[in-house]
């Protein structure tokens, strides 16, 4: 029997969904190098036993923290570009992100028609802070497509680290999320305090739980470290001491990964919350990239595949 | 080969610990039932393979907390009396607590210079505040047991929920504390941060780590995590909402302290920071007496006896 595609598992909240995310390269690539890098990454992917792709959309945050950016900004392809133009051969459907207010509103309206909701699936990201200047604002962008593309499957961002954000997803949901994606997660706790909240506010409202994937991305240096904080990122102390005084905080924040990802399943699964989880790199070194494919083979096993 | 006692195990900072603490009976309990209680106390916990028993002093911490205590405060027997009375029975080491406020510095003298150190352990608790007056201080108490019975082995408290936790621990073992006990354990975060810190100013300092042990209490009903609360146990929200909607909290709490129990071996292990647990039971209900005692063997279990 086939695993049903991307869509119907989400459609069906089943749990043990699995992505791996990527960034497109950057703009200023030359045209060679990104098809090489696309097919180093096809290749890379092959061996894994995926349901999705996920393609980030990378939007300028300086406005979103004054303290300078650990890793200067870089403006990448548009995913949706990129996924047509190099990962054609990509067997499987692919999440596009999109930081909507980039966009102006005919844009995201075309790109939603244009899009085969077989294969592709999008999630709306609001802008960094509240006083930015936008073209489309989330919830401008989750009524387009209601009225334009409703058959697209749509996925919203979640944030452990803010309060109330159960709350936030209910809302999100009403506007037709139909899946989450989380933040990369260092912190178990909050999370758990999260899947708890948004879990019993369901039940109180009698609302089925939508599927929650958890973003696992390993941290092999400082820099990487400073980085998840700078995009708020709560790291606990404890693991922040490890990474710090670690011969080897690829191995350190390596192990701390699988222990999430395995504590994260056996919550979700005693609760009865839909879950996956969605493998990042961060980094451009070639041993974290190679450690996190690494992951996601240890994760798809952990999940049972 | 048969295990050694209580006193060297700590004292060679072995791993893998195991007590289990009592509250001696209130003092307006009648002889009669005193002897009974005890015997049943004893007959139940001797199918467990512990290290020791713990048995706890009780201060009137009104003074703590200005809200009302959940549970009213009944003075109960000193605990060396209770002990030499009727736990005469009980083959294996006991740590008697000692709040030390409460007590003359020739009653503390005494007290010590009596104490068989091959079968008596001390842990002294300082005041509950700032505020309170004492009849003799911690650091006091602590210099009496240098000068009159520096055999004695010493304990100390520690708590997770303070900041600089760690230091105090350091500063305690200078002034000759040889192992540690915590509070009950909610939050497994907060705890390995407080591990983490330790271990790695140990580090620093060049100083061997000393025994840490978890005490782990079940909470089968909102009271019982009322008083938890009261106390100054950080319980986590997600926790705290399984509780409070679960038919079952007792079996919801139980699942939940054998997960820290192995989460902290796992953690306290991967660092080589030497470890142990404490059972600990704050109900007088039945059905979580006999479930704290199931709960012993299973983390016996997990130490792998």
């Amino acid at each position: 029997m086939t695993r049903p595609g991307l869509p119907r598992l989400l459609a069906e909240t089943r749990s043990g969904v699995l992505l791996f995310s990527i960034t497109p390269p950057k703009r200023s690539t030359a045209e060679e190098r990104i098809k090489e890098i696309a097919e180093v990454t096809l290749h890379r992917l092959s061996g894994l036993d995926l349901d999705g792709l996920i393609l980030y959309d990378i939007d300028d945050e300086s406005d979103r923290n004054p303290v300078e950016r650990p890793f200067p900004f870089l403006a990448t392809l548009d995913p949706a570009r990129y996924y047509e133009t190099h990962l054609s051969a990509w067997p499987q459907p692919v999440i596009i992100y999109r930081c909507v207010g980039k966009y102006a509103e005919d844009e995201l309206s075309d790109w939603m028609r244009d899009a085969d909701p077989e294969r592709v699936l999008g999630v709306f990201v609001g802008p960094s802070s509240g006083g930015k200047s936008v073209r489309t604002g989330l919830r401008r962008a989750q009524e387009l497509r209601a009225a334009v593309r409703p058959e697209l499957p749509l996925g919203a961002v979640v944030i452990g680290e803010r309060r109330d954000e159960h709350l936030r997803m209910l809302a999100k949901q009403d506007r037709g999320a139909s899946f989450f994606i989380s933040q990369v997660i260092y912190h178990v706790n909050e999370t758990k305090n999260l899947i708890s909240d948004y879990y019993y506010e369901c039940r109180a409202r009698e609302v089925q739980p939508r599927t929650i994937i958890f973003t696992l991305s390993l941290c092999g240096s400082l820099k990487t470290l400073e980085f998840l904080r700078w995009l708020g990122v709560d790291v606990p102390r404890w693991l922040e001491n490890a990474l710090r005084h670690s011969a080897d905080p690829l191995t350190e924040s390596y192990k701390h990964c699988l222990d999430i990802a395995r504590d994260l399943r056996d919550y979700c699964e005693h609760l009865g919350v839909p879950y996956g989880f969605n493998v990042e790199n961060v980094s451009i070194r070639k041993t974290e990239i190679e450690a996190t494919t690494r992951l996601a083979a240890d994760v798809a096993a952990l999940l049972g595949r």
